[in-house]
């Protein structure tokens, strides 16, 4: 079975997030969302609406099919 | 303002689905929601989650990127 897309996701998100040297608290500020959230989604714990998801995409400055590229 | 993500996603669900020539009822059939669900998500009216979108994706056999592109 592949990979859950919510964990490839929440990873992808981690990972983009530390590349820019933002911390959990501050990207969720940015988001509008709470910390604990985005820990969750970075996790795969949570199934992000398809509006956080085009957030988080605007919040790294980069397309929305970069961010989900070969999800 | 720019259109909302969640209508602009629809209006390509939709488009996708006729330029194949599935119906409503087959398409929601195939993902596992109901037709009147479905019928929300391609008119703007509900924010689907990464799981669905992924499984929209796999049902039109595109990728995820190319299911989101330039949105």
């Amino acid at each position: 079975m592949s990979t859950d897309i919510r964990v490839k996701f929440g990873d992808r998100v981690r990972r983009l997030r530390k590349s820019k040297g933002i911390t959990q608290l501050e990207f969720a500020e940015l988001l509008g969302v709470g910390r604990s959230y985005l820990s969750q989604v970075e996790r795969g714990k949570r199934d992000p609406g398809l509006r956080l998801v085009k957030s988080i995409a605007d919040g790294f400055k980069i397309p929305l099919a970069d961010l989900l590229g070969k999800l």
